[in-house]
């Protein structure tokens, strides 16, 4: 049977490997479109808004990354028991994506010298800013972001993790013990290690 | 009784607003705390990230507005009636928070040099673009952002549009009949249009 879910992204980790892992992790079958960046001036035209990644099912077709992880999340059962706990997942996601925001919008800075300018702040203040609090909250949940046991925010973090490192050119973990174990404790449930062997070698 | 739900904010409508609308819209009570800038130097050291809005019930405290919001329009019902038709409204609000942002990284550029620079792209490529696509969105949906019914993408978008239209310094949905109904539509709900009767006259 072909599967009932098609995802459609760039041929690299970043925005689409939270949904990647979601999927992965509930053992749900995909389709994993790659598109190359020359294929993308003639797709764009044809997105909702000019965006990957994209999420077709039953016909239909959605936009919005974190909206699409969070669906996929609801299927795979790890947006938590109650909506007190769906609240304090999303709330620790987007944090996370505030800090991916804040390293984007230094690593994407097509002005050199802005980009230089933006550098010493971000890795001196905004990073250990952001990692030291993380880094706390997950040691206040027995080792997770929120509710004390593994939710979508974990899966989350640790997808969108290598891409993050990337943009910044350094290893944000690596004085954060708590999120280094979080981080070994994700890539070694069975479903995700699977697909991290599996998955293709991407750009990033 | 006292407010079982507590939400902190500045004096303004912007990113604590969908959140006060759709406490509104379903008659919760809420204890609606606004913060002057001369407060908020001692203030933000006892946030979890340094940022408001913050909301507490049942003696728990949280931040992230976005997060916040879709926990209200849960207790109220907007949600939609599944789990797709939540994402589709989580892709409706993402989208118009994408516009939000766009919009604030002109706005609060505090380089005048960058921020002049940055106005005419803005103004006559990034806010058109959104603004035909929502434009368009809200006449398929039969006057509603996501699956032709109220949803809190609805009242996230009415709720903001003053915040986003100070920020650019012009009416964002002057040439968009769609929307302008849309937003007379959520107005003219009887608990909206008494919580913007009764509200605080802050400072935007």
């Amino acid at each position: 049977m072909a599967p009932q879910y098609k995802l459609t992204y760039f041929n690299v980790t970043a925005l689409g490997e939270p949904i990647r892992f979601l999927l992965s992790y509930g053992n749900i079958d995909f389709e994993d479109v790659r598109i190359e960046m020359e294929q993308w001036p003639s797709l764009k035209p044809s997105t909702p808004f000019g965006q990957l990644p994209l999420f077709e099912h039953n016909g239909k077709v959605i936009h919005q990354s974190m909206a699409i992880a969070r669906y996929c999340a609801k299927l795979v059962k790890l947006t938590g028991s109650n909506d007190w706990e769906a609240l304090e997942i999303d709330s620790a996601v987007d944090t996370i994506n505030d800090l991916r925001q804040k390293i984007a919008q230094y690593h994407y800075e097509p002005n050199e010298e802005l980009k230089a300018s933006k550098k010493k702040p971000l890795v001196e203040e905004t990073v250990p800013f952001y990692i030291e609090r993380l880094e706390a909250k997950v040691k206040d949940n027995d080792g997770y972001f929120a509710c004390k046991k593994l939710t979508w925010a974990d899966l989350y973090f640790v997808a969108i993790l290598g891409y993050l490192n990337f943009m910044l050119g350094k290893d944000l973990i690596e004085n954060a013990p708590n999120l280094q174990k979080l981080k070994e404790k994700v890539l070694a449930l069975p479903n995700i290690k699977a697909w991290v062997a599996k998955r293709p070698k991407g750009h990033f």
